[in-house]
Protein backbone atom coordinates (compact mmCIF):
# COMPACT_ATOMS: atom_id res chain seq x y z
CA UNK A 1 0.00 0.00 0.00
CA UNK A 2 1.25 3.62 -0.93
CA UNK A 3 2.16 5.72 2.02
CA UNK A 4 -0.55 8.52 0.38
CA UNK A 5 -3.14 5.14 0.42
CA UNK A 6 -2.03 4.34 4.12
CA UNK A 7 -2.60 7.92 5.16
CA UNK A 8 -5.99 8.40 3.19
CA UNK A 9 -7.56 5.18 4.66
CA UNK A 10 -6.45 6.63 8.19
CA UNK A 11 -7.50 9.56 7.86
CA UNK A 12 -11.51 8.62 7.03
CA UNK A 13 -11.00 6.03 9.76
CA UNK A 14 -10.32 9.22 12.16
CA UNK A 15 -13.66 10.60 11.25
CA UNK A 16 -15.77 7.19 11.63
CA UNK A 17 -18.97 7.77 13.75
CA UNK A 18 -19.49 4.46 15.52
CA UNK A 19 -22.40 6.08 17.18
CA UNK A 20 -24.13 6.64 14.30
CA UNK A 21 -25.90 3.71 11.94
CA UNK A 22 -28.56 3.12 9.75
CA UNK A 23 -31.04 0.04 9.87
CA UNK A 24 -32.40 -1.26 7.07
CA UNK A 25 -35.88 -3.07 7.20
CA UNK A 26 -36.06 -5.31 4.37
CA UNK A 27 -35.10 -2.49 1.61
CA UNK A 28 -34.52 -4.84 -1.09
CA UNK A 29 -33.94 -3.64 -4.54
CA UNK A 30 -30.04 -3.56 -5.59
CA UNK A 31 -29.82 0.37 -6.58
CA UNK A 32 -32.00 1.70 -3.07
CA UNK A 33 -29.13 -0.36 -1.01
CA UNK A 34 -26.15 0.60 -3.47
CA UNK A 35 -27.33 4.14 -2.66
CA UNK A 36 -27.59 3.94 0.96
CA UNK A 37 -24.24 2.64 1.82
CA UNK A 38 -22.73 4.87 -0.15
CA UNK A 39 -24.44 7.89 1.08
CA UNK A 40 -23.02 5.84 4.59
CA UNK A 41 -19.74 5.78 4.06
CA UNK A 42 -19.82 9.25 3.05
CA UNK A 43 -21.31 10.51 6.29
CA UNK A 44 -18.34 8.75 8.46
CA UNK A 45 -21.36 5.61 8.76
CA UNK A 46 -19.18 2.64 10.37
CA UNK A 47 -21.20 -0.02 10.71
CA UNK A 48 -25.12 -0.93 8.86
CA UNK A 49 -27.80 -3.35 10.05
CA UNK A 50 -29.61 -4.67 7.84
CA UNK A 51 -33.06 -7.34 7.83
CA UNK A 52 -33.40 -9.23 4.85
CA UNK A 53 -36.76 -11.83 4.54
CA UNK A 54 -35.36 -12.55 1.24
CA UNK A 55 -31.74 -14.84 0.87
CA UNK A 56 -30.49 -13.20 -1.84
CA UNK A 57 -30.36 -9.70 -1.31
CA UNK A 58 -27.08 -7.80 -1.17
CA UNK A 59 -24.39 -5.08 -1.83
CA UNK A 60 -22.76 -5.48 -4.74
CA UNK A 61 -21.49 -4.02 -8.02
CA UNK A 62 -21.40 -0.89 -10.09
CA UNK A 63 -22.97 1.97 -8.41
CA UNK A 64 -21.83 1.12 -4.69
CA UNK A 65 -18.60 2.47 -5.92
CA UNK A 66 -17.02 -0.37 -3.30
CA UNK A 67 -18.58 1.28 -0.52
CA UNK A 68 -19.33 -2.14 0.62
CA UNK A 69 -15.47 -2.56 1.56
CA UNK A 70 -15.71 0.56 4.23
CA UNK A 71 -18.61 0.19 5.68
CA UNK A 72 -19.85 -2.92 7.77
CA UNK A 73 -22.98 -4.65 6.96
CA UNK A 74 -24.59 -6.94 9.54
CA UNK A 75 -27.17 -8.96 8.39
CA UNK A 76 -30.30 -9.68 10.73
CA UNK A 77 -32.51 -12.85 10.03
CA UNK A 78 -35.33 -10.51 11.82
CA UNK A 79 -36.02 -7.05 12.90
CA UNK A 80 -36.06 -8.04 16.60
CA UNK A 81 -33.07 -9.51 16.29
CA UNK A 82 -31.86 -5.80 14.52
CA UNK A 83 -32.78 -3.73 17.14
CA UNK A 84 -31.64 -6.06 20.17
CA UNK A 85 -28.12 -5.69 18.84
CA UNK A 86 -28.67 -1.90 18.89
CA UNK A 87 -30.66 -0.96 21.52
CA UNK A 88 -27.49 -3.08 23.73
CA UNK A 89 -25.20 -0.64 21.93
CA UNK A 90 -27.55 2.38 24.21
CA UNK A 91 -28.42 3.69 20.92
CA UNK A 92 -31.58 5.96 20.41
CA UNK A 93 -34.12 4.11 17.53
CA UNK A 94 -35.09 7.41 15.14
CA UNK A 95 -37.43 5.21 13.22
CA UNK A 96 -38.52 6.67 9.52
CA UNK A 97 -42.43 6.74 9.13
CA UNK A 98 -44.91 9.10 6.84
CA UNK A 99 -47.84 9.38 9.60
CA UNK A 100 -49.26 12.45 11.70
CA UNK A 101 -47.27 11.68 14.78
CA UNK A 102 -43.80 11.54 13.33
CA UNK A 103 -42.24 15.12 13.73
CA UNK A 104 -40.18 17.04 11.73
CA UNK A 105 -36.50 14.79 11.35
CA UNK A 106 -34.56 18.21 12.11
CA UNK A 107 -36.01 18.95 15.54
CA UNK A 108 -33.93 15.24 16.85
CA UNK A 109 -30.47 15.47 18.57
CA UNK A 110 -28.12 13.40 15.99
CA UNK A 111 -25.29 13.98 18.40
CA UNK A 112 -26.22 11.15 20.52
CA UNK A 113 -25.80 7.72 19.53
CA UNK A 114 -28.23 7.18 17.43
CA UNK A 115 -29.77 4.64 14.92
CA UNK A 116 -32.03 5.50 11.85
CA UNK A 117 -34.21 2.91 10.93
CA UNK A 118 -35.68 2.95 6.87
CA UNK A 119 -38.48 0.76 5.81
CA UNK A 120 -39.12 -1.03 2.81
CA UNK A 121 -39.77 0.18 -0.93
CA UNK A 122 -43.44 -0.66 -0.53
CA UNK A 123 -44.93 -1.26 2.48
CA UNK A 124 -42.88 1.22 4.92
CA UNK A 125 -41.62 0.11 8.21
CA UNK A 126 -43.02 -2.82 10.51
CA UNK A 127 -45.11 -2.32 13.34
CA UNK A 128 -42.38 -4.11 15.79
CA UNK A 129 -39.99 -1.05 14.55
CA UNK A 130 -42.41 1.24 15.59
CA UNK A 131 -43.10 -0.08 19.07
CA UNK A 132 -39.40 0.28 19.73
CA UNK A 133 -39.00 3.65 17.97
CA UNK A 134 -37.77 6.25 20.47
CA UNK A 135 -38.67 8.85 17.91
CA UNK A 136 -40.61 8.70 14.58
CA UNK A 137 -39.65 11.04 12.49
CA UNK A 138 -40.48 12.80 9.04
CA UNK A 139 -38.89 14.75 6.32
CA UNK A 140 -41.49 17.39 5.27
CA UNK A 141 -43.32 16.87 1.90
CA UNK A 142 -44.98 19.72 0.24
CA UNK A 143 -45.92 18.99 -3.12
CA UNK A 144 -48.40 15.76 -4.27
CA UNK A 145 -46.16 12.42 -3.68
CA UNK A 146 -46.81 10.55 -0.62
CA UNK A 147 -43.15 9.79 -0.32
CA UNK A 148 -39.92 9.85 -1.13
CA UNK A 149 -37.41 7.19 -2.81
CA UNK A 150 -35.98 5.14 0.34
CA UNK A 151 -32.34 6.15 -0.55
CA UNK A 152 -32.78 9.78 -0.63
CA UNK A 153 -35.05 9.86 2.45
CA UNK A 154 -31.98 8.05 4.15
CA UNK A 155 -29.44 10.33 2.41
CA UNK A 156 -31.60 13.44 3.67
CA UNK A 157 -31.68 11.95 7.44
CA UNK A 158 -28.02 11.10 7.14
CA UNK A 159 -26.61 14.70 6.04
CA UNK A 160 -28.89 16.18 8.98
CA UNK A 161 -27.20 13.95 11.32
CA UNK A 162 -23.61 15.04 9.35
CA UNK A 163 -24.51 18.84 9.45
CA UNK A 164 -24.59 18.63 13.80
CA UNK A 165 -22.01 16.15 14.39
CA UNK A 166 -19.64 18.44 12.26
CA UNK A 167 -20.68 21.56 13.76
CA UNK A 168 -20.37 19.62 17.38
CA UNK A 169 -16.80 18.67 16.29
CA UNK A 170 -17.56 15.13 16.42
CA UNK A 171 -15.34 14.58 13.03
CA UNK A 172 -12.39 16.12 14.91
CA UNK A 173 -12.69 12.70 17.40
CA UNK A 174 -11.63 9.66 16.30
CA UNK A 175 -13.25 6.77 18.06
CA UNK A 176 -12.31 3.84 16.24
CA UNK A 177 -10.15 0.99 18.23
CA UNK A 178 -7.11 0.11 17.79
CA UNK A 179 -7.52 -3.81 16.45
CA UNK A 180 -10.55 -2.42 14.26
CA UNK A 181 -8.27 0.33 12.66
CA UNK A 182 -6.22 -2.75 11.94
CA UNK A 183 -8.47 -4.99 10.42
CA UNK A 184 -9.75 -2.24 8.15
CA UNK A 185 -6.48 -1.16 7.07
CA UNK A 186 -5.52 -4.45 6.23
CA UNK A 187 -8.63 -5.78 4.34
CA UNK A 188 -9.54 -2.39 2.65
CA UNK A 189 -5.83 -1.76 2.30
CA UNK A 190 -5.41 -4.87 0.14
CA UNK A 191 -7.96 -5.56 -1.81
CA UNK B 1 -63.13 16.23 -8.77
CA UNK B 2 -63.62 16.16 -4.91
CA UNK B 3 -63.63 18.89 -2.96
CA UNK B 4 -61.36 17.20 -0.67
CA UNK B 5 -58.85 16.66 -3.75
CA UNK B 6 -59.44 19.93 -5.17
CA UNK B 7 -58.17 21.64 -1.91
CA UNK B 8 -55.11 19.15 -1.38
CA UNK B 9 -54.23 20.74 -5.29
CA UNK B 10 -54.68 24.68 -4.61
CA UNK B 11 -52.85 23.78 -1.31
CA UNK B 12 -49.91 22.05 -2.63
CA UNK B 13 -49.47 24.79 -5.57
CA UNK B 14 -49.68 27.91 -3.10
CA UNK B 15 -46.24 26.24 -2.08
CA UNK B 16 -44.83 25.65 -5.62
CA UNK B 17 -41.85 27.84 -5.46
CA UNK B 18 -41.57 29.00 -9.21
CA UNK B 19 -37.83 30.46 -8.04
CA UNK B 20 -36.13 27.11 -7.78
CA UNK B 21 -35.34 24.50 -10.34
CA UNK B 22 -33.22 21.40 -11.35
CA UNK B 23 -31.37 21.36 -14.65
CA UNK B 24 -30.51 17.45 -15.33
CA UNK B 25 -27.49 17.34 -17.75
CA UNK B 26 -27.69 14.13 -19.31
CA UNK B 27 -28.82 12.06 -16.03
CA UNK B 28 -29.92 9.08 -17.40
CA UNK B 29 -30.62 6.09 -15.50
CA UNK B 30 -34.59 5.81 -15.15
CA UNK B 31 -34.39 4.81 -11.06
CA UNK B 32 -32.44 8.12 -10.71
CA UNK B 33 -34.64 10.21 -12.81
CA UNK B 34 -37.69 9.24 -11.06
CA UNK B 35 -36.39 9.61 -7.84
CA UNK B 36 -35.17 13.23 -8.86
CA UNK B 37 -38.63 14.56 -9.69
CA UNK B 38 -39.92 12.82 -6.98
CA UNK B 39 -37.56 14.80 -4.48
CA UNK B 40 -38.27 18.08 -6.53
CA UNK B 41 -42.12 17.76 -6.23
CA UNK B 42 -41.76 16.77 -2.68
CA UNK B 43 -40.00 20.25 -1.82
CA UNK B 44 -42.29 21.93 -4.46
CA UNK B 45 -39.76 22.49 -7.47
CA UNK B 46 -42.66 23.22 -10.25
CA UNK B 47 -40.25 23.12 -13.21
CA UNK B 48 -37.13 20.58 -13.73
CA UNK B 49 -34.57 21.50 -17.03
CA UNK B 50 -33.53 18.09 -18.48
CA UNK B 51 -30.93 17.38 -21.30
CA UNK B 52 -31.31 14.31 -22.98
CA UNK B 53 -28.32 13.22 -25.93
CA UNK B 54 -30.18 9.69 -25.96
CA UNK B 55 -33.69 10.09 -27.78
CA UNK B 56 -35.41 7.17 -25.37
CA UNK B 57 -35.27 9.19 -22.12
CA UNK B 58 -38.13 9.77 -19.92
CA UNK B 59 -39.99 10.14 -17.38
CA UNK B 60 -41.98 7.53 -16.12
CA UNK B 61 -43.17 4.32 -14.32
CA UNK B 62 -43.37 3.40 -10.78
CA UNK B 63 -40.87 4.88 -8.74
CA UNK B 64 -41.83 8.03 -9.88
CA UNK B 65 -45.17 7.66 -8.35
CA UNK B 66 -47.06 10.06 -10.49
CA UNK B 67 -44.51 12.85 -9.71
CA UNK B 68 -44.17 13.78 -13.37
CA UNK B 69 -47.68 14.94 -13.68
CA UNK B 70 -46.93 17.65 -10.95
CA UNK B 71 -43.62 18.73 -12.26
CA UNK B 72 -43.30 20.08 -15.57
CA UNK B 73 -40.25 18.37 -16.60
CA UNK B 74 -38.72 21.15 -20.01
CA UNK B 75 -36.42 18.89 -22.69
CA UNK B 76 -33.55 20.66 -24.08
CA UNK B 77 -31.12 19.50 -26.94
CA UNK B 78 -28.25 20.70 -25.59
CA UNK B 79 -26.92 22.26 -21.98
CA UNK B 80 -26.42 25.65 -24.08
CA UNK B 81 -30.12 25.58 -24.33
CA UNK B 82 -30.72 24.95 -20.88
CA UNK B 83 -28.93 27.23 -19.34
CA UNK B 84 -30.20 30.33 -21.91
CA UNK B 85 -33.61 29.50 -20.76
CA UNK B 86 -32.53 29.52 -17.01
CA UNK B 87 -30.18 32.84 -17.04
CA UNK B 88 -33.10 34.31 -19.24
CA UNK B 89 -35.58 33.58 -15.86
CA UNK B 90 -32.78 36.08 -14.02
CA UNK B 91 -31.21 32.35 -11.41
CA UNK B 92 -28.33 31.98 -9.94
CA UNK B 93 -26.82 28.70 -11.55
CA UNK B 94 -25.45 26.27 -8.59
CA UNK B 95 -23.42 23.78 -10.38
CA UNK B 96 -22.85 20.81 -8.05
CA UNK B 97 -19.11 19.27 -8.89
CA UNK B 98 -16.61 17.29 -6.68
CA UNK B 99 -13.76 19.76 -7.29
CA UNK B 100 -11.79 21.68 -4.89
CA UNK B 101 -12.96 24.90 -6.30
CA UNK B 102 -16.13 24.23 -4.67
CA UNK B 103 -17.75 25.58 -1.86
CA UNK B 104 -19.78 23.63 0.44
CA UNK B 105 -23.59 23.60 -0.27
CA UNK B 106 -25.08 24.98 2.68
CA UNK B 107 -22.91 28.13 2.43
CA UNK B 108 -25.12 29.45 -0.84
CA UNK B 109 -28.14 30.97 -0.28
CA UNK B 110 -31.19 29.60 -1.96
CA UNK B 111 -33.47 31.50 -0.88
CA UNK B 112 -32.69 33.70 -4.28
CA UNK B 113 -33.86 32.61 -7.73
CA UNK B 114 -31.70 29.40 -8.21
CA UNK B 115 -31.14 26.37 -10.69
CA UNK B 116 -29.41 23.46 -9.55
CA UNK B 117 -27.22 21.71 -12.08
CA UNK B 118 -26.61 17.89 -11.51
CA UNK B 119 -24.61 15.91 -13.94
CA UNK B 120 -24.21 12.89 -15.77
CA UNK B 121 -24.08 9.20 -13.06
CA UNK B 122 -20.60 8.25 -14.90
CA UNK B 123 -19.32 11.87 -15.89
CA UNK B 124 -20.44 14.08 -14.16
CA UNK B 125 -21.18 18.12 -15.49
CA UNK B 126 -19.77 19.53 -18.55
CA UNK B 127 -17.10 22.23 -19.08
CA UNK B 128 -19.92 23.97 -20.24
CA UNK B 129 -21.74 23.77 -17.36
CA UNK B 130 -18.87 25.03 -15.53
CA UNK B 131 -18.07 27.93 -17.22
CA UNK B 132 -22.00 28.75 -16.57
CA UNK B 133 -21.76 28.42 -13.03
CA UNK B 134 -22.09 31.28 -10.57
CA UNK B 135 -21.25 28.81 -7.61
CA UNK B 136 -19.44 25.58 -7.33
CA UNK B 137 -20.88 23.42 -4.75
CA UNK B 138 -20.10 20.36 -3.06
CA UNK B 139 -21.80 18.16 -0.82
CA UNK B 140 -19.61 17.30 1.88
CA UNK B 141 -18.17 13.62 1.70
CA UNK B 142 -16.16 12.07 4.51
CA UNK B 143 -15.56 8.51 3.73
CA UNK B 144 -13.68 6.40 1.00
CA UNK B 145 -16.16 6.95 -1.77
CA UNK B 146 -15.49 9.52 -4.18
CA UNK B 147 -19.45 10.83 -5.22
CA UNK B 148 -22.88 10.25 -4.06
CA UNK B 149 -25.49 8.72 -6.19
CA UNK B 150 -26.75 12.07 -8.56
CA UNK B 151 -30.02 11.34 -7.14
CA UNK B 152 -28.87 11.25 -3.34
CA UNK B 153 -26.94 14.31 -3.90
CA UNK B 154 -30.26 15.74 -5.65
CA UNK B 155 -32.52 15.48 -2.57
CA UNK B 156 -29.69 16.60 -0.05
CA UNK B 157 -29.30 20.20 -2.31
CA UNK B 158 -33.15 20.14 -2.62
CA UNK B 159 -33.62 20.05 1.46
CA UNK B 160 -30.97 22.40 1.89
CA UNK B 161 -32.68 24.98 -0.22
CA UNK B 162 -36.41 23.86 1.21
CA UNK B 163 -35.01 24.46 5.08
CA UNK B 164 -33.92 27.81 4.54
CA UNK B 165 -36.37 28.73 2.37
CA UNK B 166 -39.27 27.60 5.09
CA UNK B 167 -36.95 29.83 7.34
CA UNK B 168 -37.39 32.21 5.16
CA UNK B 169 -41.25 31.88 4.83
CA UNK B 170 -41.15 31.68 0.78
CA UNK B 171 -43.51 28.38 1.80
CA UNK B 172 -46.54 30.86 2.80
CA UNK B 173 -46.19 32.97 -0.24
CA UNK B 174 -47.97 31.87 -3.51
CA UNK B 175 -45.93 32.25 -6.62
CA UNK B 176 -48.39 30.57 -8.83
CA UNK B 177 -49.99 32.67 -11.61
CA UNK B 178 -53.79 32.01 -12.24
CA UNK B 179 -53.31 30.44 -15.35
CA UNK B 180 -50.78 27.84 -14.31
CA UNK B 181 -52.84 27.17 -11.40
CA UNK B 182 -56.10 26.54 -14.02
CA UNK B 183 -53.67 24.27 -16.09
CA UNK B 184 -52.51 22.13 -13.16
CA UNK B 185 -55.88 21.62 -11.54
CA UNK B 186 -57.33 20.95 -14.55
CA UNK B 187 -54.94 18.17 -16.38
CA UNK B 188 -53.46 16.92 -13.10
CA UNK B 189 -57.21 16.87 -11.14
CA UNK B 190 -58.79 14.40 -13.88
CA UNK B 191 -55.98 12.40 -15.13
C1 LIG C 1 -41.23 4.60 -0.29
S1 LIG C 1 -41.22 4.71 1.43
C2 LIG C 1 -42.53 3.64 1.97
C3 LIG C 1 -43.86 4.17 1.72
C4 LIG C 1 -44.95 3.39 2.42
N1 LIG C 1 -46.10 3.42 1.57
C5 LIG C 1 -45.25 4.00 3.78
O1 LIG C 1 -46.32 4.60 3.92
O2 LIG C 1 -44.46 3.86 4.69
C6 LIG C 1 -39.83 3.73 1.90
C7 LIG C 1 -39.10 4.24 3.07
O3 LIG C 1 -38.48 5.47 2.74
C8 LIG C 1 -38.40 6.31 3.87
N2 LIG C 1 -39.13 7.56 3.56
C9 LIG C 1 -39.67 7.91 2.38
N3 LIG C 1 -40.19 9.14 2.45
C10 LIG C 1 -39.97 9.60 3.69
C11 LIG C 1 -40.26 10.83 4.37
N4 LIG C 1 -40.88 11.84 3.78
N5 LIG C 1 -39.88 10.94 5.67
C12 LIG C 1 -39.23 9.93 6.27
N6 LIG C 1 -38.94 8.77 5.68
C13 LIG C 1 -39.29 8.59 4.40
C14 LIG C 1 -38.98 5.52 5.01
O4 LIG C 1 -37.94 4.81 5.63
C15 LIG C 1 -39.90 4.54 4.30
O5 LIG C 1 -40.16 3.40 5.06
C1 LIG D 1 -21.88 10.07 -9.65
S1 LIG D 1 -21.67 11.77 -9.77
C2 LIG D 1 -20.47 11.98 -11.07
C3 LIG D 1 -19.12 11.56 -10.68
C4 LIG D 1 -18.07 11.97 -11.71
N1 LIG D 1 -17.05 10.97 -11.70
C5 LIG D 1 -17.49 13.34 -11.35
O1 LIG D 1 -16.36 13.39 -10.94
O2 LIG D 1 -18.19 14.34 -11.50
C6 LIG D 1 -23.09 12.31 -10.62
C7 LIG D 1 -23.60 13.64 -10.19
O3 LIG D 1 -24.07 13.55 -8.85
C8 LIG D 1 -23.86 14.79 -8.19
N2 LIG D 1 -23.01 14.53 -7.01
C9 LIG D 1 -22.57 13.34 -6.56
N3 LIG D 1 -21.87 13.47 -5.44
C10 LIG D 1 -21.84 14.80 -5.15
C11 LIG D 1 -21.29 15.58 -4.09
N4 LIG D 1 -20.61 15.02 -3.08
N5 LIG D 1 -21.48 16.91 -4.13
C12 LIG D 1 -22.19 17.48 -5.11
N6 LIG D 1 -22.73 16.78 -6.13
C13 LIG D 1 -22.58 15.47 -6.15
C14 LIG D 1 -23.25 15.72 -9.21
O4 LIG D 1 -24.31 16.40 -9.86
C15 LIG D 1 -22.60 14.75 -10.18
O5 LIG D 1 -22.44 15.32 -11.46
Amino acid sequence: MSPERYQRINQMLDQRQLDLTLCLENVHKQHNLAAVVRSADAVGVHDVHAVWHCKKSRISGGTALGSQNWVRVHKHRSIDDALQTIKQQGMQIVVTHLSDSAVDFREIDYTRPTAILLGQEKYGVSEQALAAADQQVVIPMLGMVQSLNVSVAGAVMLYEAQRQRQLAGMYQRPQLSEAERQRVLFEGGFP
